[in-house]
């Protein structure tokens, strides 16, 4: 058929990898025709409509074109007809204020989390804090301690930066000795990106002055939890602010209003949501979240303590798990990288489980320590595909696959997966996630991971 | 006095231009310490508190650390203490579904618009469409008609950019005899930024095939007022795309869900909301709103037509209109630079009315027809000052004073002003808009502003 020729000239021409991986530059060649995408749309006339959504009025004469629309608003809402794009809350059975609600990555596009879908994850509920009652304290090793309302803080020179923040327990069912299921969002949603802007905290510890002995910083939230996370001095120096903005409004409660700690690469937890006190001091604080717990029990029976930065990683969020190709032809891979330690350089796809490899599109720009997009035209050929993504930061780092990453640390150390994920697409087209043939769990004993969020 | 000495030795070694503008690099000083900012917190214990914002609660023991508190949320608002930022709705007051609604600008910081504070301009009212009904035809100078259903234009590939939209008629009233008292928001906050993901309109004109006499095309929405616009086929194949996402979510109701036309730098009204109809034609249709409305009527009494991209521009947002400095000493004026035509290359700001000038910092990543965030040190010494900013992009293209514009286009065009703003800082720190002193208004036939938006 004629079909059947134009996509076999299309694979021809531009396939870069094995199973239907084709040209990054694919789209941007000019005058290209795809047979291969317009059978999608109808040749037909506006009566007609294709099958997948029946139009049930006439879409050459819609209602909402009949009668005026709905007036202005002070602020915005999604269409009544995205309502299921939401955070999926996960609290702990216990304590209901502890627990995480995760960022629907998979239902996302572009980087930028809009902050109504910003991550969660909070050890006794959000606080509902009165800004004219808040106080941010500096003291400990310092040569005079100061106290900021929020508005001295208001008066302070910013700075903005577009970054993400990802829990250290984000993807940690990866562990698990059998693949989740759940979707790519409620699996790896824990990490969302904004533009944050606030004062940096430099600028702050000149105003105090440190004393020679400062080494760390002990931040701590005005959460009834009063959590607390130790920070070296030397990264509270360099980047660390203190953000009083989130995507040009003002912090939303659950991101930390009205002042939140931002420390760009790190892991979640150290970006101290709710900030009322700074304590430099020579030595951690050795908190509860630093020792039993943002900690990761290696094989050898010790445990990794202090690690910061989030390695690289990356994931598809379309096709991901729960989707459904509905026939075979040109699909967009797409989704999302990032690392701690500073740019995406590169992300690499494998159609056919990781035998070949193709380079994907990044969206420009590609921002340090930003969620990066990636994309690659790919034509299924309606049978088994195992689909991965591989992100490579501008350090030389490698995603590792899950095999490797198991075997330097084991099962058992709940934070920091960021292996490589595979989405297996079924002849029928629906897509799970699976892990590679030789990743067969020889130790059963999987963590719960319900219970470790508290 | 010492403070006093302090602040001389500040204005000695860092000012660059006249009334206290200092080094934008100022806050880059390693261990520079500002006896100028300290001042602003308390080096009290937390018992004490600024008058200012009087604690009446006990900020080492604040309330919302001795309870859990709210649950997680499906999807976050706000927080109540910030009811005020929202936008400020000025409807036609004969047609309540015409006018604009303004976003709060001088409120906000970064570059990025929540989605709920992007401006409106509609002129009929927001529809409200069931995207499975929705379709998108393609048609006219083309070799086959296609129809598109959403799912349809959701497997196609995307690109995304974080870009302005600014309305034609933004910051109009500047056209007036007397300078407009309303906040910097509420005057000039018909520009908003976003990230928008969606596919590239060349992708689909390739789909349908262009015919040799294909010069035009005409956008339309589905709204009731069937907005028409005609875009020339050049800049729908460059840059232009339909839209799907508003940074990182669905496009919101009031921005055109489910499908927007974006055309990158090019005035508002073109970005067609709400799309549902491209006719490739050889002419313009020549639309109420490309020939009576978004043109302007010159001094030689002919108009100017189809003036697509948006003149470079720029805006102090803080301090403006209605800010109150409470004290002199040190303050970071900001505000927001914006070309159609491609990056800002550089903004100027001066605080002695235009004599001298000095180049303020741009918040990185520069990107194209993206808003700019711009920045200063300042000291205030509680003298009067008029502040303005001067933005210059990378065609070269310096932002004009008023005088200028108003001599080159006379006062009755209404869309396309983007002269200076003077912000006047009076000596009890109270901020006006104000013209400069050789402005008196000759011809005091204003246009009313209010009865424009129809």
């Amino acid at each position: 058929m004629a079909e059947d020729r134009k996509h076999d000239l299309l694979l021809k021409e531009n396939q870069v990898a094995g199973n239907g991986l084709l040209d990054r530059r694919l789209f941007l060649k000019k005058g290209l025709q795809f047979g291969a995408i317009s059978t999608l749309a109808s040749t037909s006339t506006l009566s007609l409509a294709k099958s997948e959504t029946e139009a049930t009025i006439d879409p050459a004469n819609p209602p909402w074109m009949k009668q005026p629309g709905a007036p202005f608003s002070t602020y915005g809402m999604p269409s009544k007809f995205e309502d299921e794009v939401v955070r999926y809350p996960s609290p702990n059975d216990v304590v209901k204020g502890n627990g995480v609600s995760w960022t629907p990555l998979h239902k996302m596009e572009g980087t930028i989390t809009p902050n109504g879908l910003h991550y969660e994850r909070h050890h006794n509920g959000v606080p509902q804090i009165d800004p004219k009652q808040h106080r941010l304290l500096i003291h400990g090793l310092v040569k005079q301690d100061l106290i900021f309302t929020i508005d001295d803080l208001l008066r302070y020179p910013m700075q903005s930066k577009i970054c993400f923040i990802e829990c250290g327990g984000n993807s940690n069912a990866g562990w698990n000795s059998q693949p989740s299921q759940s979707e790519a969002g409620y699996f790896n949603g824990m990490v969302s990106c904004s533009e944050w802007t606030g004062v940096p905290l430099s600028v702050l510890l000149n105003e105090v002055g440190l004393r020679k002995k400062a080494k760390w910083i002990i931040a701590e939230g005005a959460d009834a939890f009063a959590m607390q996370m130790s920070i070296p001095i030397e990264k509270a120096l360099d980047d660390a602010f203190l953000a009083l903005y989130q995507n040009g409004e003002r912090i939303r409660p659950e991101n930390g209003y009205p002042l939140r700690l931002i420390v760009p690469g790190w892991e979640g937890v150290l970006n101290v949501k709710w900030l009322r006190r700074l304590k430099v001091t020579d030595r951690p604080v050795m908190a509860r979240n630093e020792t039993s717990k943002y900690t990761e029990l290696q094989p050898s029976g010790k445990a990794r303590l202090f690690t910061f930065p989030i390695e690289a990683k990356s994931l598809i969020t379309s096709p991901s798990a729960h989707m459904l190709l509905k026939e075979k032809g040109l699909y967009q891979i797409t989704g999302l990288a990032w690392s701690g330690r500073g740019k995406i350089s590169k992300v690499e796809v494998s159609a056919d489980g990781g035998k070949t490899w193709a380079e994907a599109e990044l969206q420009e720009p590609v921002l340090d320590r930003a969620l990066t997009r990636f994309r690659l035209p790919w034509h299924w050929n309606g049978k088994l595909a195992v689909l991965k993504s591989r992100a490579i930061d501008e350090t030389g780092y490698v995603q590792p696959e899950r095999k490797q990453l198991v075997k330097e640390r084991g099962r058992h150390g709940f934070f920091h997966y960021n292996a490589i994920t595979n989405w297996q697409v079924d002849t029928d087209g629906f897509v799970s996630h699976v892990y590679d043939k030789d990743e067969t769990a020889k130790d059963n004993s999987d963590i719960s991971i319900d219970s470790g969020w508290d």
